[in-house]
């Protein structure tokens, strides 16, 4: 217990709320790791959106990443899922479960959090508190942001007609996935990569940027959002089927291949592999799909070059007919079913 | 990724908010599982209460512990920490990391934490979203509760004078912990417990009852508070260091050991084996530890009558002289040295 209680104070209450903040405004100043819990006051008018990721050794990072990335990457999930809903992140919750004590380690997991709790536009993302515990490393990040009443942007309100947009490059993660485990990937042909493009692919896949500069964009032009994590066609997925369920009609993704944005590594590899599993399915993009209705498609691009905002459109949302697939992949307007069977010959599955 | 779709749909769906329950008023009904998160309002003049408990196989419960129990449990230690600083439990969020998909478990687990969520004094709390991951057994749940703005009870405010309270038996649960694991206690000589106190220790460690009848109590009549996880020495000691540093002045805790209030099974265990350990350090209690003003005595004491709430007068707050310990075990107004000495011999350390 004392240590544990050493390795709060040490480590992780630099991230907490610094004291004469917004958050200690309530009538006793209770806000802080070490008690039971922490008291929120949300502002006036606005609802707290909620958010929750995990990340298992192995599993969501390779073993040998830096624990300052992991600290990064598990905060860094968190912020995305918030911004793909339109909120502002207000604070974050940190469940750490470690197999040993490892100073140096909390040490660099800790700046890591730091770092990504001050990537967003704002100040930095408080902790507020969690619990740490003893057991294999795995790390469950909760955040909270706030949205004005009622404007919190949804997976399941996207149209037949509206647009698709992805704010960023995709498969980069994937690629980088590869050159960090090779061994994992029996198909996988080690590319000529410049050191310049590795470097680029391994941070994308080790420090993902939440798009928190989007929130407020979406709010304003989005049908629909969600942060791509487990890849292109698994999220918009998640958009057509919610969609599809509220509206009551079936809804189907045309996804225009060649608008895809593609990094300088990512086109080289296309071109050498004609493998498009890792740009359409390799997940860890944390770039966000939306959807916008034709009638605001006008004001959106405006305003994303106001507020200087990559936006690739990347497809478009129709009526699924008898016979039709949820998601079409189109090469020169038509479908391409040797890159549709490709994909479904591997797909990804958590278990 | 369809069949972790699946398996949130199957075993947790029917663990969230009922349509048209007040958490499904927002102005689009914007909550649920499966979307990047969840959308809450928080009611008018409540602040938000957060806390975050992570258990892991082999350390918060033995290997073998059902998967009812675990679902119980997981949620039950959450919904301890809102109770004791006097918060209404509104929703939870669950990690879930498994190392397989397995249906049975998985059924059992869920029904473990429905049965916790309806175990309140109101409504079921409802599951609001989460993430579920492959990786060794580990669950982490976040729950939320709102308090009327500025009156969550903390652990910071215990005051010279003060009586210590306790709302029920302790030590049970660790007694639960060498029945179900005596190849882990060297020094554990298995007692002739009845079958029926038997099974109540395992219960105490399996289903520990969080107490939430007590939180509006708490909030009218407790200085400050804690739910006792660790043991009581260690939890106190949380209230004792805490209100020490806010109000400038050292504090000390007296516990009279005759009047801790002891189940059968551990009076029976005290006699035999004078062994204080358990009911003073072992953990797992979810009893709450409060402190109540000597000018609010008496009417807490008729409170809890008209409310059939126990409360157990423990020991006292004092002020903190030279030489004095942080905490002083007592017996018949004299500090037991005995019983301090074999409690300083072996602590109980997370890491």
């Amino acid at each position: 217990m004392a240590r544990e209680f050493d390795l709060i104070n040490d480590f992780f209450a630099p991230l907490g709320a610094p004291s004469g903040s917004e958050l200690h405004n309530g009538r006793e100043g209770q806000i802080g790791i070490g008690d039971d819990g922490a008291v929120i006051s949300v502002p006036p008018g606005q609802q707290a959106v909620v958010v929750t990721d995990t990340l298992v050794a192995g599993v969501h990072f390779p073993l040998q990443t830096s624990p300052f990335d992991i600290g990064w990457k598990s905060l860094a999930v968190n912020l995305s899922d918030l911004a793909a809903m339109g909120a502002r992140p207000a604070f974050y919750s940190l469940a750490l479960t470690l197999p040993t004590y490892d100073a140096e380690w909390l040490s660099e997991f800790a700046k890591g959090l730091k770092a990504a709790s001050e990537s967003g536009c704002g100040e930095m993302v408080p902790l507020i508190g969690g619990d740490t515990t003893k057991g294999p490393l795995c790390i469950t990040v909760s955040a909270q942001g706030w949205v004005p009443n009622g404007q919190a942007i949804m997976r399941h309100s996207a149209r037949e007609g509206d647009r698709i947009f992805v704010t960023g490059t995709l498969g980069d993660a994937a690629l980088g996935l590869k050159l960090a485990m090779p061994e994992f990937w029996g198909d996988f042909t080690p590319l000529s990569f410049s050191d310049e493009d590795r470097a680029k692919l391994l941070e994308a896949l080790n420090r993902p940027k939440p798009q928190l500069a989007y929130s407020d964009f979406l709010r304003e032009y989005a049908s629909s959002a969600i942060d791509i994590s487990d890849g292109l066609l698994a999220d918009l997925g998640h958009i057509l089927e919610r969609s599809s369920m509220r509206f009551g009609y079936d809804l189907k993704g045309c996804i225009d291949l060649a608008a895809l944005p593609k990094s300088q590594a990512m086109q080289m590899y296309l071109q050498q592999t004609h493998d498009w599993r890792a740009i359409l399915s390799g997940g860890d993009d944390y770039q966000i799909c939306f959807t916008v209705s034709v009638d605001k498609l006008e004001s959106m691009r405006e305003a994303a070059r106001k507020y200087d905002l990559e936006v690739y459109e990347v497809g478009s949302i129709e009526l699924r007919m008898e016979g039709d697939g949820q998601l079409e992949l189109m090469k020169h307007g038509q479908i391409d079913f040797a890159v549709m069977q490709s994909l479904a010959m591997k797909g990804f599955q958590h278990f």
